[in-house]
């Protein structure tokens, strides 16, 4: 079959038919499918229908699949002998308030031209209708220049992305037969820095839990019981304290079972990102890396799990001042994981730390906020090969493997319920401020991105 | 002047007269003066001059004086050759809400019998109207019987006791050689557990900071920054968790200067109290005093200083979850100070200690809650001996030197500005709910409380 393909006829179009590919992408952005607001419920479906019509009409088996929440739209090609690839976006976008901190309507899209190159502009144009749209416009090119559609793909389009995907697992497990493919190819992220060519195969996991700390039965006063009564406070502080070392380094038993060095191999490709650290935290205020000792920044966040408190709260924190011991304190604090730690036994570890820490006459309180493990995926896998020369030959420079420090659930998600890696390929940049005014999505990013998965197709076929 | 008191009479007077005490009592409590309410304004200028008109008909010489916020009232009985003693009460009273978890009107006083015998029911009754009253009526019962007021006291009464005393200091400043005298007598204090009679002859001083921690200019995704930026909890956690050690002792530099061991006779006293720690804590849910290693519950609470979290905030402490990491954190922190600790010196030691803990690309800010040193009366002073012998008759039981472990500011003040000590002699019990619904005061209380008096009053002349 790779005798037939047709990859520079496949690109040729895609560079013709591009003002067409845009305009479809304006009609598509002009749809308010805002899923958090219930007032867009009409437009969120809306968007569904429009997309499956889109497809239907370059010959997917297309339907609009409804769900207790917003509509999911899956398409498949004809069946063949290949392995079969499933692509996935979201059609739903986020937010616009506040209106008034956009410079031109968010959903009366346009191109514009800026210091760095034209621009579509408008909500939900980087996040993530543009970038879905860049596999839409590739499978379209394919077939009119092959006059069929690549076999063997499975589309599955989600409407709750921006409002915690309620329906997506659900969803998953009721049609796990139809979904289940060799690989899936996720296109809701960005670039590397610089916008180098990039595949995420590692994201880290997390843990969230919720620490209520309670002494005394009501608030006291300090004058009375202070330096006699345990202050939750300061039994709190004492106990998040002791999580971790000066080293950095967690304290809790077993923490770092499972996680894993970086291999020669990932360790070459990081190093070759010449990541400036010092450039990335001077963009938000900082300079120096404060986290494990003798680590490089890459690896703090993309490969080393870490302890952190998002929240604390307890006593008196208003204006002015109150002499006040309070009853309780409360902290909400995470983990990141890496490898194959397991959030249950790290969760228990670190209920066990903080009772250990725990004087006399204090309760604690433990909630549970969810967890989700590490995903690596394997990079053996001749798809990621593939996938990395295509995107290295489209931009004329070397793709990279890279690591996320945060979560996407939807990777773990099809790990868990379908058994199958995912490839993390997106064209979006740092600056298309996403859930911000002023969306915008870079022409190249939504031009070169379709011609990307071509490549990412001739490759895999 | 000895020979000619008779006391035995001024205790019979007061006795056959108590109906008529108690009902002018209800009187004066039947005004609602809520100094911290505008609405009330009328009701403290109207509870000022019914204080002033009842001292004009004792023979004072009483005046309603006017400051920027609620009025003095000072009073003089007639100048002679002891050394003058300053009486202090105020007349304002706390707001009443919840007015529903009251059983009677707040300001329809009455005399209810309880189980635990008779009580003056209704705001003020204890704190500080019905106090107040015991030493006014024990001067009526002296001019009754002696013809004449005592020579040589001073009388001040405030309406601002129950919202910040802003008036006070300037009031002291600017009346200071009227005002001035050998000895205050402050009556705003409750008796030691189970109506013990004694005098406080020292307080613990005040020190409030407040830190703010700031790293990045925004808050932070985890996901991206985790383990790499640093976090303003954490550090802000690190911090506070290192000005005490595991043995419950501050780790300041310097900071037990001027700490004083406690003398063989307070010991003594102290130790005759056979305070119980562990039923006063079971009282709010506790159990062990957590205090220094080493020291008795109660010099841990009169006698030794502390360090206490009274708020801390940071990050996202709403319901659910968020993956932040936040640009700041706050607490607020007091430092309780005994002997003659300097209170600058110490917040100096505790903002250079936080500095210190600073990790690179942090910043501190520090804000002044203000500060109070520590009061130690001058017990050698033979009024302290007089009038604890005297508490001692009344009760029948030994009258104790105790501490206090919050601040009395006007004790303070009448020290800095008057350059006088304080005897702290109130006869309030634990269980009268000051600044709560359903405030009483015992008639126990009240009559026995002006015949203290009246026997401090001998005991002094």
């Amino acid at each position: 079959m790779a005798d037939d393909i047709k990859l520079d006829g496949v690109l040729s179009a895609l560079d013709a038919g591009l003002p067409q590919a845009q305009a479809r992408l304006l009609e598509f952005l002009r749809i308010p499918s805002i899923s958090t607001d219930p007032a867009h419920r009409g437009d969120v479906r809306a968007a569904a229908e429009w997309l499956c019509a889109e497809l239907a009409g370059l010959g997917f088996d297309a339907s609009v699949r409804d769900t207790p929440g917003h509509p999911m739209v899956v398409a498949h090609s004809q069946k063949g002998d290949r392995r079969p690839v499933l692509f996935y976006g979201h059609y739903d976008v986020q937010p616009v308030d506040p209106l008034n901190l956009w410079d031109s309507p968010p959903f009366e899209p346009a191109i514009e031209v800026t210091p760095n190159g034209p621009v579509i502009r408008g909500r939900g144009s980087s996040d993530d209708k543009g970038q879905l749209m860049t596999f839409v416009e590739a499978f379209r090119a394919w077939k009119a220049v092959h006059g069929a559609l690549p076999s063997d793909l499975v589309l599955l389009f989600e409407g709750e992305e921006e409002s915690g995907s309620p329906s997506l697992r659900p969803f998953l497990h009721e049609n796990a037969d139809e979904l289940r493919a060799g690989i899936a190819m996720i296109c809701d992220t960005s670039m590397y820095a610089d916008g180098r060519p990039a595949i995420t195969t590692q994201l880290r996991g997390l843990l969230g839990e919720e620490i209520t700390i309670r002494a005394a039965d009501r608030d006291l006063h300090s004058g009375s019981f202070g330096g006699l009564a345990a202050n939750p406070i300061q039994v709190l502080v004492n106990a998040l304290a002791s999580v971790k070392d000066e080293t950095g380094r967690v304290t809790l038993s077993g923490f770092y079972d499972g996680v894993p060095d970086l291999s020669d191999e990932l360790r070459a490709d990081w190093g070759a990102l010449g990541f400036d650290a010092e450039a990335f935290l001077s963009r938000v205020g900082l300079k120096h890396p404060v986290g494990e000792r003798g680590r490089t920044a890459l690896e703090m966040v993309w490969n080393r799990p870490t302890f952190e408190i998002n929240g604390i709260t307890g006593g008196y924190t208003g204006e002015g001042f109150k002499t006040v011991l309070p009853a309780e304190a409360r902290a909400k604090v995470s983990f990141r994981l890496t490898g194959t730690q397991d959030p249950q036994a790290i969760r228990s570890a670190f209920r066990a730390h903080i009772r250990a820490a725990l004087p006399p006459d204090c309760r604690v309180e433990f909630a549970d906020h969810g967890a989700s493990p590490a995903s690596r995926m394997d990079i053996s896998d001749p798809a990621f090969t593939a996938a990395k020369q295509a995107l290295s030959e489209e931009w004329g420079r070397d793709a990279a493997y890279i690591g996320a420090g945060g979560s996407i659930p939807i990777a773990g998600d099809f790990k868990e319920i379908l058994g199958m890696d995912s490839m993390l390929i997106g064209f979006a940049r740092d600056d298309d401020r996403i859930h911000s005014p002023n969306e915008k999505y870079d022409l190249q990013s939504f031009a070169k991105g379709a011609r990307s998965w071509a490549r990412i197709l001739a490759a895999l076929a």
